[in-house]
């Protein structure tokens, strides 16, 4: 597959966003003493829109042999990795799993997760979802007292970490906590040891992790739709800071120690607006409600008068219902996504003039012929797929293509696990909101309105560094982009 | 995969309808000499909701040594049958491709279609959607004269009977129009010579085939959706019983000698309710607005007092619009679908508490919460999931659920390229209305009155036999099912 | 692959002979109605020389419904083809079995065998080994009455005339005789109707076919090595032209209405030099021993002053323990073989100085260093191989390499299931055997002489048209090579 | 597969010794800056017979980036793990390979090698084959201090020195000699760092390595067969202790500060009798001579008046053949081993009569029978193969079947990396040699006197525990069997 053909599934998967999380983790502990590796598998189905290109679970019996672990995990999807009798192997009544996106270059079998490891004390296996920004200088210290890595992948880090403070502490939550002393960026971490379940999350709460409950197993997510679909109940969010410890005994301990003001916590924004799925809830605030918002403000604060609102899907459908409501302008599906064009899809070699987006979508014309559109999306990264999807309207008989982006315009990087293309590729990058529309070819656009942001999350604190440049933790100052390469 | 495991994913596939159309097809002629795999690729993409199990492509060139067909399929979808180079190696300027679906039974690779094969007059590639009801009579009588079967597929008797009239005609055109005086039932055609592509519907014209042009390519389709993903213009369906050649000088001759009389024809009802994509028209009718017209009709027959109208996607979606249009009542997206529990997902061994429908479908609080809902969904056949998806509305929280379906109860067996389950096995077989409604556990359920099912079609004539009993054409009186099983 | 990495292949699966059979043939029928699949499965892996490409296996179940015909072929070895539970699904207590070689052109999985097929009278299973010389007449003629071919292999010619025959005849095995008498060519075939087993060999008996039994089951195979491998005891060679059928209640019926004076038959004598196992006996020989003769001959025609004997393993190693016994002079293993070098070896496209030559074999420098050594090979077909492994010897210190030959010099096409290049491409072709040894670097250089072919059969009649250009029966006048390409 | 599958398949890969060693090496430098990972492709293929389970290769590009490393490795035998284009993508002019065996419970893919890490002065890869004695130790010691792991073998125990080593010296030679230091046990290693290859072996020289060099290549391998593959000339072995460095300039250091004495080193005895190819020469012993001398050694101490002398295939030939030297008794091939008998042989769970051995191995009546038989094998471990092999004999026609054992009975077990089942599961243990010959139902039995084991090296000092449990270097009380079972 050459790089041309990597782009090209890239912009099919993650239609015009063309951005990628970084993690789904996901948590169990049942003290009925039940398997749990089908509820591991079922959850990160679950959470498989969080990453796609490789997963992971491992498991352990408590009441087995101390410290003895089982993991399988290779590149691909849930569904393409656990076949045959690769989960009836998998025997435990504790266990984590990981789904996991990484760019092209560190996409390897070695990074893929839960990572496992023996140390002094035991056995650990550790699922992370997030990016930290001092691990150049975590790793760099680590080196030089003899550590050695065979992966590029922060959980590493962690791990070392961990197992160094373990040391010096009398409890591996003791260590967790040392632990999440030496670390900045953004991380939602899930730990397995011998006998206790651990979760944590980074002090500013960048990326979701929610607690559930299902008789007497105690489970963690990365979203809390993950818990639906095992039939948990959802207890309540990890607080960011938070390192919660499920001891041998079933007990709940929670760790606030590090947890700061609310004022100082910086939420991604982007989970509220792409990321997360509809039906989660993020720190109480359901991702549904956000969109619907995210759409009635751009009816109010960039009205038009149109005869249809639809979404470019699926990540424009929330917000274009929202718009609707506000303007009673009809809301209609005008596209038709052809849902087996999914990550395996590469684009034959032989010379073809189909494009891929065309591929992916089709127009309505019933819906759209002869009417003024509004047409919501998320987001707009490099504007290539936009532009055909106006023209798609456009060829389908809309009469005009009016485009709202329920998010304002890319124009910094991300250091806290969203993987956004260099600047020079965003198309807001040294563009007027003007210039983009005239290269989409639409009749209107406009972008949510940055304070329009913290109202998708209640009012909770958030980052928006990728829109604004301006981060809830100071970001580092050399690049981190690829930052173990070798 | 035990036989419950199949079960399961017949279900997790096809919603609550469980029903399977048995194929798509495809061909293209291109004169400017271009290599057509690629297209074809495409195309079947577009078509592959038709079909998942099987699929294939052969194709010809016209220019090169004399019916020399190279060809590819397997058991999977497009996008796992053609990996690697499997698409490169396939170069010729004429093909056709094939995407099926079968009962387990007849599920093999055998059985893959196109069929390729050499007879007196050279070389042929066939591929077919429909079902043929005197095809034992056909096998019987072949076989008396020296025929083996190496497949159970209608194909294959099809193949034989234009092989053999061929000795006695002009021309490959010709022995397709006495073959076609020989078939009784559902069959859509496309037939590749080595110099000529042929295309031809049954008389009654079951299922869809239409005819699309690029540049100077001629293109034959089940349904036109594959012609958009192409960049193709459709230009006219082929007729029910008409046979279209598409000769060496790029010509389109039309024999239609085999035509009925509009008013005895019998256009299956079912791909305008649900097999069919959205973005499709057949016979001249959009199926968007077909569905969108059901939905209306259900609001007029059956009017309930709600707060939300809600269709279980994605094949309620339409027909919830349309009743939302009718009625006034709010249009909301109650659920959010795991596009990811695709048709590879096996349900693990484990014992585990989690269900299918869980994994596939969830609902969103907000959406439905405190609401009285009406649920939208095109069929009911087993009843199985219909019952697991209202209850996970009421869990949502919703007052009351009203179930209104977009067809009549099935209740009689397809002869005609349907697969329904044997009828002990429809919920609606020995049931009332309202004990189905009990079966469901919703507040009211109503189904499509069968007089509006003509105004679907925009008053073409239709095969309603499913609902009815009553078919255009007799069907067979033995059984008919697993025909060729030895 | 290229065609680069083709050619290297072959030179490494075959050695220097690169001469390929066509396949080996297996069938079973157990009285005691146990499930026969692991029997076969067991029998193939026994005849795997004599097919890598493509194998399969059909069963069925005499006391399940008529005609029920279970069956799993793939391209691939043996056990690369039944993995998991491919063989575990196959029931049935009678069955046949086939391995297959084909050239590249001809190597797709259609053409993999057992064929199966139903026809007027139920079902048949066909396994085949050999090579007609008048199939495209008869294709031609079956053509002309209807006949529509799926693949280009003879059996489904044979398939044909066997279901035709069947329907003017009151039995199968009346109908294979009838089918007998229209075949030309060599054919050891292994036929299963729902409730009988057949067995028959052309009237030459070009290559071999045994009968065995064990308790209460009989067997058919192509070699007798397949008898032992599974525990069976061989009871007798299957006559040339006779017809065996093992009807359903146990008995032996033959059929010896086609046979031929034993003066007029051709056994293929390439089996006794090189296809055959040498712990198999053919009609009655020990390919051992008819080995083991050859290399006396060569010490008695063409002697040699020498210090050691050893043969190009692994077909050399007979005849090369033949010469030392006859001479006296010692015997020893101057090779090593790899044995991971196997059929799937393919070349890396990096650019590498190793030759597959080098990789497959090694010399031991104890054993010729210093050494006036004599290099016994089964034939020498293009030179390519025999060239390098000359050039090995001297390199390991051979003093002198003489070469001697278990057959006389390849000079004519094959017309009866041997695949021998185009004289072009043959060594010997307008060579003498002085320049032959100059080309591969030897001291001297002798073949077998041709009179000494009919002691190697122990004085039964045999075909060595390969060598002489006069076959038993006459070959065609056109290139009957790739005889069906389309 | 379930254990007994297991079992059978040990058995049927390695003959009656069911023993194993644990892996192969391979390291390369090209001052010419080609590509050398199809070199370490064809290297690894000489050395597959010393690990089948996984394999890997690493490379770097001297003049690249600094450190980059590609690598890849997997469960599988080298031709079926590097497929595709997976060879094509490994750039670099320097690399090492690795092929490795495993006992079930850590045959798992993170154990594949090479090991590649990261560390604080860039990155190393590493290929070792051996067994440390004090790997508990050494990584109880590591824990202490911070070390995680990540694998179960020892390269990842060398690696942590090697790389903490590093930090205290000047340079990656003087960091492998600190680390050969700490070590016990049996180890023969190859690291590459970004500028060097290095490759060391342990004091005792219980396995070999040794060096070659090819134009301006040099090459470490674990046999020389490795080298003559490649084309390359054998220099020297590696000195039990030494470390050798191939400098950026081309140039090679030896440190041979670590070296014993002569009298006190200790080869693995079993690398001459039964593991290395007997093409190679292993510290200038030809492995080919040693195998020859054991026959004649077992013909002078064991006489036994016979007809034949043969080997089990393929290793008792050499024996065999010293045996019929020394004899006088004619030297015979009285079995035919099926080839295709694989790695990945699997019995089918149908129930069936056939034996892995009888699958394996057939007699060759003309050869054995009526004859007294003198069969050679290289070592009886359980003895359930023998039993079947003497039987075949006689069932073939053998009078008198006499079975010698070109090595001592093992007894003990090994800690410097063979497996060797446990003491209850050794045939000797407990049982006399008269018991031994009942059980395998021979009519004489005979081992090589334990006193001619250091013939067999030519004088050096060997290692000869698994016969005397008596071992050059100190073994570990604790049972280090299954060492990091967590």
């Amino acid at each position: 597959m050459d790089s041309r053909d990597i782009k090209t599934q890239e912009i099919m998967n993650k239609g015009e966003t063309g951005l990628h999380e970084e993690c789904g983790v996901f948590g169990i502990y049942d003290f009925d003493g039940n398997d749990v590796a089908s509820s591991i598998y079922y959850g990160l189905f679950a959470l498989q829109h969080r990453g796609q290109e490789s997963c992971g679970i491992a498991v352990s019996d408590t009441n087995g042999a101390y410290g003895n672990v089982n993991s399988y995990k290779d590149m691909g999807l849930v569904n393409e990795v656990f076949v045959g009798d690769k989960l009836e192997s998998l025997h435990g009544d504790i266990g984590v799993g990981h789904v996991r996106y990484s760019t092209a270059g560190e996409s390897t079998r070695e990074n893929a997760q839960p990572l496992v490891l023996n140390y002094a004390k035991g056995t650990l296996a550790l699922a992370h979802n997030g990016n930290l920004i001092n691990a150049n200088d975590l790793r760099r210290e680590l080196s030089m007292t003899g550590a050695i890595f065979q992966t590029t992948i922060d959980t590493e880090t962690i791990a070392y970490i961990v197992a160094r403070e373990r040391l010096k502490t009398p409890s591996i939550e003791a260590a967790v906590s040392n632990t999440v002393s030496k670390l900045k960026g953004a991380y939602s971490l899930v730990l397995m040891s011998p006998r206790k379940l651990i979760a944590t999350r980074d002090p500013y709460g960048f990326h979701p992790l929610c607690i559930g409950k299902r008789d007497n197993a105690w489970i963690f997510a990365s979203e809390s739709c993950a818990l639906d679909t095992i039939g948990a109940k959802f207890i309540r969010d990890v607080e960011p800071g938070e390192i919660i410890t499920i001891t041998k005994d079933g007990g709940l301990v929670s760790d606030r120690s590090h947890c700061l003001d609310e004022k100082d916590r910086g939420r991604c924004i982007f989970e509220y607006i792409y990321f997360a799925r509809p039906d989660s809830h993020v720190d109480g605030v359901s991702i549904y409600e956000s969109r619907i918002k995210a759409g009635k403000f751009l009816a109010i604060d960039s009205p038009v008068d149109a005869d249809l609102v639809t979404g470019v899907p699926e990540s424009g459908n929330c917000a274009a219902m929202g718009f609707a409501m506000e303007t009673g302008i009809p809301y209609g599906t005008a596209f038709v996504k052809n849902s087996y064009v999914g990550r395996s899809f590469i684009k034959p070699k032989q010379s073809s003039r189909e494009s891929a987006v065309q591929v992916k979508l089709n127009a309505i014309r019933e819906v759209v012929d002869g009417k003024r559109v509004v047409m919501i999306d998320d987001s707009i990264v490099r504007g290539t797929t936009s532009d055909r999807i106006v023209k798609m309207l456009r060829d389908a008989g809309a009469k005009e293509v009016h485009v709202r982006i329920s998010s304002p315009p890319f124009l910094w990087p991300c250091y806290f696990g969203i993987d956004i293309p260099v600047r020079e590729q965003l198309i807001a990058y040294n563009r007027s909101v003007e210039d983009i529309r005239k290269v989409i070819g639409a009749d209107s656009l406009a972008y949510l309105r940055e304070d329009r942001l913290i109202e998708l999350s209640e009012g909770m604190s958030i980052c928006k560094g990728c829109f604004t440049g301006k981060y809830p933790e100071e970001p580092p100052k050399e690049d981190i982009r690829g930052k173990y390469d070798k």
